[in-house]
């Protein structure tokens, strides 16, 4: 079977540069139908040594919103894993409904080590069973699962390791077992074509990929994930689609696009300015001071006039990302983790700002946490209990787009702390923050700052755009008309939780080109401080 | 400071008989006052080694109530733990508020180990510190915790190894770290005098328990964690022991007292008899068959008459729970994996049955699953997802006190998943089984049947307890209405999900004594088929 597959088409690269920007953008549609529609959604790469599966992904999630994804690198199972039986660990990485769960391998790498190794037929049947099983279980709630076999010959293996192998620099990427898969490339492939044969069913269908020319790989993947969402997605899709083709799509600044639906109006041209609007932090302060310190109104000094142009924004934007793509191997290479807090007004853009920061990272090496109210166990358990449990191991980023300075902001305002308790939590996060910047974590906090009047601008522009009005909730006008209260609570939390290991950056969020580049800016500055420079 | 401690305190065998049902009676009592008042308990156990930890947390949880219960024994951290901040796998093992946690070692085995061997003392004093700062935030936090450390000087200690020596059997207790500890005795009573005077708190006090006579250490250990809860959860505590000790506590049956006020009424006496009514399995039952199968009525024709006397009860069930105790700890040797399932009408004894099984386990060695409405994460993927989650590793004992059978029972009957899911079910719970057996897992699954006379009583006996009124909520009474709708799902489910594998087990539960006495006989039996005969 796979030999019928035409290893020879190609794309040229200009032809792959028209085409990749708009099927992002189309995926990134999807992506937003399949989360509103709570469809979980399952994509599963497998495929030949050297056929560059990571870059794919990377291709595959740079214009995601990467809060409701997660990519799994499937590694063989940990110790602790083999405790439990073997599909343990991937029903724990199911996605919740709305979510895409990417896998960087998957099951079948397991079941292939296996039966090209040491495993009985016997156990290769079960095995396959178990996985359809899994799979139509999860098909029949309601996930949508592509699994896609990238596919190369031997030949262009060889050539691929070869090159791998001259620099030093990558050739460690040639693993042992790559090689001995490299040696017996006929047996693998008839594993694979056994595989694709007993797996393959109509729920969780295989898609072999030619991968000899990457452009032309990149754009079938990404083409097939987005016709299996349109297809189960149905209608809904379709419309969102059409409206996303009368859009501009191809912008040649390469830089993000900035998406019409959103708040992307155009801008007064301004010139980059800079303010480190940081407060100094207040270590003197008694913790259980009940009282209001005399703060200084900190929100009130900073200044929103600060603005960027577009030309300026993308070139801006470009080499922020590209350093920070650097600085997240080098975080990796150092195996520090890091801890990303973004805290603002609503709509003052967090979720914009994270999507630029890692929109160049590897997607194997952070995590974005959304936090709302808590669920679940973790409502049952000290605040910090939800917290705790999501940090990152060493080498990680896990970016909270909001985090437990809710304790001291929306808990303090709406009542649901009590007085003694949010007080109490400002000794309790710098005790927290303190012991992870002891163990080596790097840790930067955002407050995205803009006027009410900018934030009203914003949601009556959400409001008028039906595919964005979900965004905004009664909530967020109630929480508008507590603007007082909460300026206060944001000026405490500045204030007594800025500490020298772990501060906070105030960012002026008014123009949202200059709060993003701001945001990145500072993220690199901080992790070249900690990790040394980076050459671009 | 150490040297203080009269070492030579003791109590003698009647003594400590005598008194000791009283207390785990007090205990049960006051655990059940925190669940009720959501307060969540920690008690620490540190020591000397050869201080028999472990048997004395055996007396402890002998007769609480094991799904408010978690036993944590902490070994070094693994290496994946050592992936994140020290104090990480410590939050992750935090008790629900109501939950009790009971620690066999605890982060203070980690902090000795370095302090006596190769840390630094600035990390000694950093880590005091992160100890007093975690256990003052959960005790402000509303938690209790109570610390103790078992103290033996080191001649006894000596002659503990020596005694753990001579027999074979028991040898292996003795490690090498062991040995490092009782030959550097001095050093250790050192650094845990200054341990005791750095983290001693009055949110979280140690005590020091002379640990040369066992009897009088487990009074001790007992009377500490009562006293301190009755301080705590103040008047309410009292009421419920003033009520506690109008009753005969010293049951001389020497089995379980029967809580007079449960719904421990005499019965007329009755022989044993047994009828083991698992149903056939019926294999050849085409899974996606929308329409009821002509299901013969199982319940119906369960024998409700079947009753046990008093005396027979208290013979039968020491002799299991004496048997049980045995096959638990080869269950550990052999590394396989159990898990039981507890169905049945509300009020016919689930928990009740629960708590004798466990009773003489090694706490360390099994974990209680209460299933009710899903929530958090949970809730927001496959039904499974809750379950596989919750198995257990190689060695443990996994109990669900209500299961993933809620898919084709409660939700079916109320609505809550749509026909074409439920149905759908059955075939996914074969399958999810089949894995878990495939893996070695032993599995047991109970259905506790009553007649609704019977449940009625028992609901109206619960109703005129005060203490007991709020296990009987409103929807129990809403079930009770649906029985023939229950009644059809249940013939439904023991029909199609009874497997050679996994097989059910219909229990008489008419009479509690009988029914508790079949859940045990039929576990045993179990274990004895699958592990191998054990004798007494």
């Amino acid at each position: 079977m796979l030999e019928q597959i035409d290893l020879d088409v190609s794309l040229s690269k200009r032809e792959y540069e028209q085409r990749i920007a708009s099927l992002q953008a189309r995926l990134y549609d999807m992506e937003q139908v399949a989360l509103e529609a709570r469809v979980p959604v399952l994509v599963i790469f497998e495929g030949w040594a050297g056929t560059s599966k990571a870059r794919t992904i990377g291709v595959l999630t740079r214009r995601l919103d990467p809060r409701a994804l997660r990519v799994y690198p499937i590694t063989p199972p940990r110790t602790y894993e083999k405790q439990y039986p073997w599909l343990y660990r991937f029903w724990l990485k199911i996605p919740a409904y709305g979510e895409l769960a990417i896998f960087d391998r998957s099951w079948y790498r397991e079941m292939l080590a296996e039966r090209t190794g040491e495993g009985s037929a016997v156990r290769w049947r079960e095995r396959c069973e178990d996985a359809v099983a899994f799979e139509r279980e999860l098909a029949e709630d309601g996930a949508v699962i592509v699994k896609f076999w990238l596919h190369i010959s031997r030949k262009e293996q060889s050539r691929r390791f070869k090159r791998l192998l001259e620099d030093p620099l990558t050739a460690y990427q040639v693993t042992d077992e790559d090689r001995r898969q490299h040696r017996r490339y006929e047996d693998y492939a008839a594993a694979v074509e056994d595989l694709i044969a007993r797996t393959g069913t109509p729920a969780a269908p295989w898609h072999v990929i030619p991968a000899t020319d990457k452009y032309h790989a990149r754009v079938t993947v990404l083409k097939t994930i987005i016709d299996t969402l349109e297809v189960r997605l149905g209608r809904k899709a379709v419309a969102i689609d059409d409206e996303g083709q009368a859009e501009s799509l191809d912008d040649s600044a390469a830089a993000f696009r900035e998406r019409p639906r959103g708040n992307g109006r155009g801008r007064p041209p301004a010139v980059e300015a800079s303010l480190d609007g940081a407060p100094g932090h207040a270590p003197g302060l008694a913790p259980a001071e009940p009282a209001r310190p005399e703060a200084a109104h900190i929100l009130r000094r900073v200044d929103l006039s600060l603005r960027l142009d577009d030309k300026e924004y993308s070139r801006q934007l470009k080499r922020l990302q590209a350093q920070l793509h650097l600085l997240g191997l080098e975080l990796y290479r150092q195996q520090r983790p890091a801890v990303l807090v973004f805290e603002g007004w609503d709509a003052a853009g967090k979720g914009g700002a994270i999507q630029r920061l890692t929109a160049e990272l590897d997607p194997r090496a952070y995590i974005v946490h959304a936090i709302a109210a808590p669920a679940g166990e973790d409502k049952t358990r000290h605040y910090l209990y939800r917290f705790w449990r999501r940090l990152p191991p060493r080498g990680q980023l896990a970016i909270f787009d909001r985090s437990w300075y809710g304790r001291v902001l929306v808990e303090r305002v709406e009542g649901f702390a009590r007085p003694d308790a949010w007080r109490r939590a400002y000794p309790e996060i710098n005790e927290f923050e303190r012991q992870l910047v002891d163990f080596g974590t790097i840790v930067c906090k955002f407050w995205l700052h803009l006027s009410p009047d900018e934030q009203l601008r914003r949601f009556e522009a959400r409001q008028h755009v039906p595919y964005k009005a979900w965004k905004l909730t009664n909530e967020d006008w109630r929480n508008r008309e507590k603007w007082p209260q909460y300026e206060e609570a944001v000026d405490e939390m500045l204030l007594r939780t800025s500490t020298p290991a772990a501060p906070w950056t105030v960012v002026e969020a008014e123009d949202k080109r200059f709060g993003r580049v701001k945001v990145l800016r500072t993220f690199v500055q901080r992790l070249e401080s900690e990790l040394g420079k980076v050459n671009l």
